[in-house]
């Protein structure tokens, strides 16, 4: 399994992906599931992938290489799309070919399906980030939920829905997407460090910021250990439950003697 | 889909069930899903049920009018079985059952599929809780991982992991359920109050609490207002993301030329 989170945020864009593929419990491998292209100052393309991992490799390959996609059906690919709308068509067509030529060989006896979050900008067009499916189709996220998540996506969805919004800035947005998979992780064995993370100014066509973190990364590590206790603190200031009378001696006996 | 929690504690037995199922998203309706069984002082057991209702409702329904099961082949019923194990069991194989039947009638095209959590004690023996899946086979929840769920599990589960253990209060896991059930309501449209809530000492053979907590309910509307400010306030403790180190002005003109 994997998870990715793309947050779509007034600043700008925030994309983070941990690196643990498993085909079994016992078949764990790290891989690399956050890619970056694009050259400085002309386009930024950042792609998260979830899914077969042979699904979305080869639909990468593809997509770098060239397809022929409607309507012109004109050998098309990620260096050469001038829009980041296009450049999400181009994945969506590439997965979906992917999936359908190993659907054919397979019968549907193996797990292909994949999806991919895809933002960036080229150009000087805003940044934009979409979450496609493995059927091709995609949607765009919007600032009334200013995320998007592919993969293990439950365990550290609440903490985005209750304090994350479009305008939080970018590096208390990367914290929440940090806690969100510390979250994860300590509850899922399917996730796992590293995790890669890019962050991008809106309207700017490079990171200012691409990063792997490690498992001993002492930020990453600091959330660890304070997220527990504070936690724990936010527990206890909610009184205990307040339901219970508690039952006298005389009428506990007389149910026991029922 | 539902959320159903047991918790098995050093005190006693603490579980929770939603209400709301849904076949289809235009098709939302209230149901019981925890029931209680037993006569005060000589036997409790509990049923929280999650998946298909018609699987649930018939397996509970054979239980309790009676079964023939291995290994005598003996007539069995939830109001005559001697040990909680054996209730658990009998739920098992009523589950099992009822999948198998209807499964050789649909060939696989309806989802029947359900799952149980079952508590309580008969006679004088320790409290129990177990999770029965489709197949009759269950497991008992122990002191390591001191809960079940079934349903909609994954929102709900991090705060468990991360404050509730085996010696945790029955009072203060209530909470802690109700903060699970809080933070799952709140990410997903499936899971609603109202909650159906038993709480059960340990070695007890009758409820100590057992109420329906409804959308208005005072202390239920006290934690969903102070939890986000619990949460946002416990985030706020943690410093934002110190990766970044900004550029230049120089520099950032120099790679918009690049």
């Amino acid at each position: 399994m994997t998870y990715c989170l793309g947050m779509m945020l007034r600043d700008g864009l925030v994309m983070l992906a941990d690196t643990r593929t498993n085909a079994g419990i016992d078949n764990l491998a790290s891989y690399r599931k956050l890619r970056l292209l694009g050259r400085d100052g002309i386009s930024m393309i950042a792609v998260a992938s979830a899914g077969s991992l042979s699904t979305t490799q080869i639909a990468m390959e593809r997509s770098i290489e060239g397809m022929s996609i409607p309507p012109l059906y004109q050998l098309e690919k990620l260096a050469t799309v001038d829009r980041i709308h296009r450049a999400a068509y181009l994945l969506g067509q590439a997965i979906k070919k992917t999936e359908q030529d190993w659907k054919q060989v397979t019968q549907g006896d193996v797990a292909l399906d994949a999806s991919l979050l895809v933002g960036g900008s080229i150009g000087r067009e805003r940044t934009r980030l979409f979450m496609i499916y493995g059927e091709g189709n995609f949607i765009e996220c919007c600032p009334d939920t200013p995320y998007l998540q592919i993969g293990e996506r439950k365990f550290g969805q609440p903490i985005l829905d209750q304090a994350l919004t479009y305008d939080t800035d970018l590096y208390e947005a990367l914290k929440l997407g940090l806690l969100s998979f510390n979250l994860t992780i300590r509850s899922n064995a399917a996730v796992d460090l590293p995790i890669d993370v890019v962050v991008v100014r809106a309207d700017e066509t490079y990171p200012e910021l691409s990063c792997r973190i490690e498992a001993d990364d002492k930020y990453y590590c600091e959330i660890d250990r304070r997220w527990s206790q504070a936690l724990k603190a936010a527990v206890a200031t909610i009184p205990s439950a307040t339901y219970h009378e508690p039952a006298s001696p005389e009428a506990l006996a007389a149910r026991r003697r029922a």
